[in-house]
């Protein structure tokens, strides 16, 4: 009978571990892909890739019990040898080889991508091919990095504030937002679709829990083929009750987005530096409304308005441009939108029913995020769908939820591929999501 | 022009910050959802539902400037009264209403099911049907705060210990485990299917973080109609790089169990209450061999094993109950399952290729995990395929992963769901699921 109890200590060290539990001089064990070998000659390194970062091992001959060419670059090793402080060395350490221990081989060893490189020089095409072997290269996977960052102090920030997770089906009868962008699917014989949004679910458990969220795939089938549209991507969920206006929920995005440049300062200061990114500042947010900024931007920019309804890529360019050079800002809510461009859900502006009480944040010029309040009484809500003319069919137990009783409430959707692509200054959400699907990639 | 700086203080209070920040005798303002009154002639009690938990106002004509039947069940309010303590309140404090404010009405007074009651004595049928109501039920929502504490421990233990998070497609063009029970669909005229697990990105991914966990979805189009199976549910997988063998995996997993453990009892101690929970002892958990337990339990119960190869439900209880009374555990691992009924990147067994170095792990009678090593080399891995006859058509980019490097590496995955439903001492799993997904449930 054998018994588990708990995580096993190893005798292998990690790169953290090795100025923590090792001294220079000492022998030690540590294990790693290889990840380059640089041979000068008399000498050689071989890079090991561990998840912590890079490590150097000195090969000299003589000095290790094995040869060069037992090595190759897509191997996994155990090495032992002599710690040693270098400052030319990636940590400032490295280690003396002395003896090697193949723990797996590749079976071809003609990588298709120059992984070892600082900057992976080939087209995102390529890399998505090649996606597993492309994240390889220590700067692709910082920007996952990086993502796991936003995420996790998305999650961490709301337990704080009091809100629960939550998870709800992707599979439906029907969508949340209406219209066409909906995936169909056999369901045992049933039609149903895919969730484009957990909106529904997340405001019927507003009643439970007042404050939830989720994050979550969600899908989309727009055949928009542009630099920032995915048909599955991760949504960063709230919804949150009893505010006393959407202006609490603009208030609580500034709150987690001060939370997360926190944690990323503090926990992710390796990956910010490998790829060169300094932090935005958000210790206020400037909020502008909708019909005010499109015409500051075609005043000051002499930018010509198509759409008077909604914000085209390029106008939201402009705006982020305009949020720099008045408000010294990266990030700018846009509010108060048309209601003719919102869902039936939206809540209209009292004062005014062309609009409603909702914004979009934009960063650095794109939209990462759309929030609002939402309609919480039954019969304006019925009667908001009545006078779009749409039917209740499929929505009647999200109905129900309001017909027994909802609080004031609201809440927003954040990109998660988005807010990474700009935080890391990319111009292709691709280049931030781990395995993109759009109209062309269903592979990898 | 307005700023938004962060969270906004409210001059409302929630429950935890009536005893920080205000004295008995004090004037305060609370919100919440009027869960239930209580008429007892000269005086009334208005239980408000807040997200932690209920809190009483005490109604006296005379001493309001509002009438009781002002109010209403399912009603959103804002009140101000004075605080006092009364040990028969939850929580031991209550508020003398002084004024109210309604913030909603419901449009419906007859709720379908008596949700203020202690126990909801309904059906689970009923319970499905009215989810969002049925939910508002304190021990019904205590269970999904349960579930967060699963969950949310995973995710923190997993940070601790080196994993990096990662988000992979749920649409793709090929299903990781193979089979029929795969939901097909459309995409942009491609056929294309819902991931049955994250099996083969997250393996992928091995190559590049060395350790990758992911919280998410998944999809089987199993046409069972049991107590203990879901359409959809929620995985937790993970999988790890350089392990010495499949018993590091084991390990980790005792390791979260124990960390899950703690993180309930520090932070959901409330909910534990309300549920009469008392937690597993995850010290220690022992493994068994699969033939060797298989013998144990026939040899002491007299059970007739039909199936050699897997274990059926009564076979699990069986094993449950004897780990209970052999070794004083409500979980147990069963280690070495039959090669044929693992898929085809399972690791057999250096020394007996008819077994895997995987295991499955039973809590209190029931699977709730499985996991193993996995097959790393290349040649193995395509070899065995072909051994199958299974074509590599569609996992090219899988199997490409290999080819360029692969460390020894392990994984398992933990159904969210069934996790609660034996914590939470649930007989069928769709009490432990929000919007289950079940043969004949598409809805809400």
């Amino acid at each position: 009978m054998d018994y588990f109890t708990g995580v096993r200590q190893k005798e292998t060290l990690e790169i953290s571990e090795l100025s923590k539990r090792a001294k220079p001089g000492q022998r030690v064990k540590v294990n790693g892909a290889v990840h380059a070998i640089r041979d000068m000659g008399t000498v050689a390194f071989v890079i090991l890739r561990k998840r912590e970062g890079l490590l150097q091992g000195v090969f000299e001959e003589g000095a290790a019990d094995f040869e060069l060419k037992d090595i190759r670059e897509g191997a996994a090793v155990e090495l032992e040898g002599i710690l040693e402080e270098n400052e030319k060395a990636p940590g400032g350490i490295e280690i003396r080889m002395e003896s090697i221990r193949i723990l797996s081989r590749p079976a071809d060893d003609r990588m298709p991508l120059a992984i070892g490189k600082w900057k992976l020089n080939t087209s995102l095409e390529a890399k998505l091919t090649y996606r597993s072997v492309a994240l390889r290269n220590l700067r692709e996977r910082a920007k996952f990095r990086i993502q796991e960052g936003l995420v996790r102090s998305f999650r961490d920030f709301l337990y704080g504030q009091g809100f629960t997770e939550i998870h709800t089906p992707k599979i439906g009868a029907k969508g949340a937002e209406g219209g066409a962008n909906i995936f169909k699917l056999d369901y045992f014989h049933r039609p149903a679709v895919l969730a484009q949004s957990p909106q529904f679910y997340k405001q019927m458990m507003v009643g439970v829990f007042d404050r939830v969220f989720e994050t979550a795939p969600v899908f989309r089938a727009e055949k928009h083929n542009t630099k920032r549209h995915l048909n599955e991507y991760t949504s960063l969920d709230f919804e949150m009750g009893f505010i006393d206006g959407f202006e609490d929920i603009m208030a609580m995005e500034t709150g987690y987005l001060k939370y997360a440049m926190e944690m990323l300062g503090k926990f992710y200061d390796k990956e910010l530096g490998l790829l060169n990114i300094s932090l935005p500042e958000v210790s206020r947010i400037p909020a502008v409304k909708f019909c005010e900024i499109k015409e500051k931007v075609s005043e000051k920019y002499g930018h010509q308005m198509r759409n008077p309804f909604d914000l085209e890529p390029e106008e939201e360019v402009l705006i982020g441009r305009y949020a720099k050079e008045e408000w010294g800002s990266d990030f700018v809510f846009v509010t108060h939108y048309p209601s003719k461009k919102r869902p039936f859900y939206a809540m209209d502006d009292p004062e005014d029913s062309r609009f409603t009480l909702s914004f979009d944040l934009l960063f650095r010029g794109m939209e990462v995020t759309t929030g609002g309040q939402r309609i919480h009484d039954y019969g304006m809500l019925t009667e908001k769908l009545a006078a779009r003319g749409m039917s209740e069919e499929g929505m009647e137990d999200y109905l129900d939820t309001f017909k027994y009783g909802m609080p004031p409430h609201g809440g927003l959707g954040i990109g998660l591929e988005r807010l990474t692509m700009r935080l890391a200054g990319e111009d292709n959400v691709r280049e931030t999501t781990l395995f993109p699907r759009d109209l062309s990639r269903l592979a990898p």
